[in-house]
């Protein structure tokens, strides 16, 4: 069993373009970590999912750019990204100015190649360092790029964990992009490890649906062939860029007052004090939209790392280019997501209506839980606020996101009026105020 | 034909009273320019409207002031804002102190006679310019007021635009204040332009009823006579001093969140960039109240033009005087504004819930409608934001309102996805959401 | 029949303990004021009150402090505070730290014996002034405590006003507390000089229902053993602190928007300038905690003379402690009080639905109700934009929540459209909205 950068490690500079035999093999050593866990669904090229279809597999076998006396400036086989995700092939001697409008260059850093794709709107395409194109002063130059469409498969992988629900909350990652490691490897191997954790548990109530995909059109494919599952996807969280060196940040749903949206920005504070939430598409765009999208409309929302609205270089100085390696990701940092995210699932397993069997106040002293005010004012007020919610039609997560307090602080106390019998959970509303 | 400014040119100085001659004499000659198209509602005195009843018509046959000498200070016959409107009649000599108890000027305007009327609690009054007023020294004065009250007829002028549906749209302007342009000839003759367009285009959707009548009393004798019209009364606009040197303003009805108040302020916002949006009995109160009014509850805004809320001669300088003459309007402005009442009930007419056929999000290259992030990034936010809005539950004023910009951005981009086949419009909400 | 001061000042030194002779004592003689009216519910020790328990009765018959050589440093006769509230009883020689581990000085006044109790988690204790414990030196001391816990009765006083509707508003305030006053005996004869002016004056619409009890757990006694009278409580006011002198608060329900909310904080505006509200659990906590609480939810306000937040004395410094003593409270302020919280009973009294006769605007001059909005424009706007509230869909309280006036001053506007029969009240909401 591999270690979670152990395996970004080994995979990251497969081309995994979205339907590619790298993407393919990326799959299905993932799906060997899991013991046979993942199913993996495949869709055929040209398949109607909604208003999209699958594009076909794509190719390239070989592709350069030399000078007109054979001087070799850059080969698809010195790295993945030379070439522009599903380009056109292309040969033949083309002057500078066409040269240019077909050769990518990254907007602010000098010394890496970009990642570009053009899946719908193809043409043919190259990358290079600015350093590289900069210097490139000859008249004409000669282009090479031998790259094939076919038929193929899109590959969806699915691990379900079976809880006593069928109601679920779903966990997604993206595979594609060739020769990247923080986007979205990171994602990926954090996701199959909080699968491989819940696996391991006890029965949860939710069950869980972890997707390992193509960016977009994976996620179209799997739930335009799955929409008998959307009426019970009560929620989900989308995993993205989990290994770079910046702090969490929860990107809320398009449903800011969902039970999920309460639930997980509530519980975040309580995981990590250095994390932060943000509204919906004010982070990072991704999978989570398809969910989000009218017709579907499950409340997911978006797990990443990301430098600070104000940073020039946000989402990650090595964003879409060839510095995106297994160097810039740490182990340590996985395995923090990998607890967070654990955490954020164990608050959705806890969120329940707080009903009381008590009425009035409850009798703290004599069950041992009360709080002395003129010891611990703060404490005491708490305790009390909390218990006054515990009515039947408030949620953990509705008395912690009123209180503006943690959803552990929350849980904390009602775990003991649970223990002292003195209030039960219930999935739904339960009012017991008697007028 | 007439141009707006020549009608008001040809009517403003007819002694317009409410119920009066001068009135009918200008309803009439507007009925000729509609070419039978208006229809005259009459209503006796003495009628009961509601809790108001209409009062007699009035004549002023002849007024004067004069020195106890025979020298002539002012007659009824160089203006007629030379006599309180309602006046009751009287004749004698009255010392200075009575006089003054009886003779109005304006509050901030010392050459211009005020526009001073009483039809209820009645008493004898003159009006005259202060610096006439403040030369006054003599020990006494001879009054001179020929009036009369007579059973009449208080007269509505009604046009309706038959729409397909029997739900109708209201828009309102009165006619009523003699010898006076801005107030409100100019809302009278944009008004009826308004009307002839619509009657020109093709059937609208929605009913248009314009009503041409005396402030007040006549809002209260049609709505009062025509009580089965009010439930399916949507909505409504009043027109109010459109021919001055002032930006458009539109004042928000009783109802802020109405479908009405949604679509018609973020409409203007996209209709004149100068414009700006207030809430209902902050900028001008009108017949608009009577709509608005308890028992009635038609959600009814009010389009002027009013100096901004910190100038001192607010709504506009020459407000209820003489010096409201036609030199302060303009027939550019008159046009302006009658493109701009266009222009919300085109709005109107579109602003319906906006249904998506597609699930998740739309394949927008595949379609021809994607805007590239990298090179529009704004526009790519906004047509995103959009759509995903665009879920059975939103009409397109809505979705104006959520994101704070004009009903026609909106408008713009569904009318594209009307014609790709991608949404259909519904008058009802039609939720899409499988859960 | 004695003045509110005169019976402080009988009763304020009792020793009334909450379940004790002193505190029986006390209510009796209350009993015999109201000649008849107040009925005393009586419940044994043990007894099970929801998660609570009703404690013994405690009598503390001696108590005092004595150096080795006998030099008696206080004693209980010298004040009941010396010995805390349910002590348990004592005798022996005590080292210095032990015994200051049991004696007890107020945190902020060196000359005051502080108010301490321990009814449930119960140990030996004394106190005593700062001043005297601070001068204890020698290394031993003798101290005797001689009380006895035995099987009692806490007893409730309850006056029922019996009003047209089963409908009940609860008045509670606290008899308990040995040898203090303004906490709350102000609270308890307020209380029943307004049952007393109640009783006099014509059936009200509600019955009130005022309750004379020990804190908490008298009300928790009274609530658990009368289930069946909650859901008709609409809600109430507990009366606290009123005779010292700093301006009256009124804290809210936990239930911000219930009506009774708004019109309690609305009325109190009208009734004292200088008062001012504040959310629940902001000012002081106390038996209204238990109407509040889970399972009872009535919305009960807290009407108090508090000191301002800023103060580091607040609620007031001579709380809990042996200076809380008739000298600080003054028959004016009792009297000022007391007709607050008549004015409060006779907003909440007045407080219905203003359904209207009319449509459209009322034609004010013609009722005699015109205000001149050239001579009075805040009043104009004012009338205008109560009256335009009168739907059927807005209480007198809504009316002046939504306009920040005082409930009074819409009152005022609605008592002349009743008495022009202009609109009538209902006990609930009746839309006169035609569409």
């Amino acid at each position: 069993m591999s270690s979670m950068l152990e395996l970004i490690e080994e995979l990251w500079y497969l081309k995994r373009d979205i339907i590619s035999d790298g993407f393919d093999l990326a799959l299905y050593r993932l799906a060997e970590e899991l013991s046979g866990e993942m199913k993996i669904h495949k869709y055929p090229s040209g398949e109607q999912c909604w208003t999209w279809h699958i594009p076909e597999k794509w190719t390239c076998q070989e592709a350069y750019l030399e000078t007109l006396d054979g001087h070799r400036l850059f080969d698809y086989g010195d790295h993945p990204l030379h070439v522009v995700s599903y380009s056109l092939p292309f040969e033949g001697i083309v002057n500078r100015e066409e040269l240019l409008n077909h050769l990518h260059t990254h907007p602010t850093l000098p010394d890496a190649i970009p990642f570009i794709f053009k899946y719908y709107e193809r043409e043919w395409g190259l990358c290079a360092t600015r350093e590289l194109v900069e210097n490139l002063t000859d008249d004409e130059y000669r282009v090479l790029i031998r790259t094939t469409s076919e038929p193929g498969e899109l590959k969806v992988g699915e691990i379900v964990i079976p809880g006593e629900s069928e109601e679920s909350f779903v966990l997604t990652a993206h595979l594609c992009h060739p020769a990247m490691a923080n986007d979205d490897l990171t994602g990926v191997v954090v996701g199959l490890e909080v699968a491989r954790t819940l696996l391991e548990n006890p029965r949860p109530y939710y069950t869980y649906r972890v997707l390992i995909l193509p960016e977009t059109i994976g996620t179209l494919a799997f739930l335009s062939h799955h929409e008998d599952l959307i009426p019970s996807m009560v929620g989900g969280l989308f995993l993205e860029m989990l290994g770079n060196d910046s702090p969490h940040v929860l990107q809320g749903s398009f449903q800011p007052h969902s039970q999920v949206d309460l639930c997980l920005i509530s519980a975040l504070t309580g995981l990590d004090q250095d994390s932060y939430s943000a509204p919906y598409r004010t982070v990072i765009n991704n999978d989570e939209r398809q969910f989000n999208a009218p017709g579907v409309r499950v409340p997911m929302l978006s797990l990443s790392r990301v430098e600070p609205p104000s940073s020039p270089t946000r989402p990650y100085r090595e964003y879409h280019s060839s510095l995106d390696t297994p160097a810039i990701v740490s182990q340590a940092r996985l395995e923090d997501s990998r607890q967070v995210v654990l955490g954020l699932i164990t608050a959705w397993e806890c969120n329940q209506y707080v009903v009381n069997r008590f009425k009035g106040e409850v009798f703290c002293s004599g069950y041992g839980i009360w709080i002395d005010y003129r010891h611990n004012p703060e404490g005491h007020r708490r305790l009390f606020e909390i218990m006054e919610r515990c009515d039947g039609e408030h949620t953990v997560a509705d008395i912690a996101t009123q209180l503006d307090v943690s959803f552990q602080a929350v849980w904390e106390v009602v775990e003991i009026l649970l223990q002292k019998d003195l209030v039960w959970l219930s999935r739904t509303p339960h009012k017991t105020t008697p007028r």
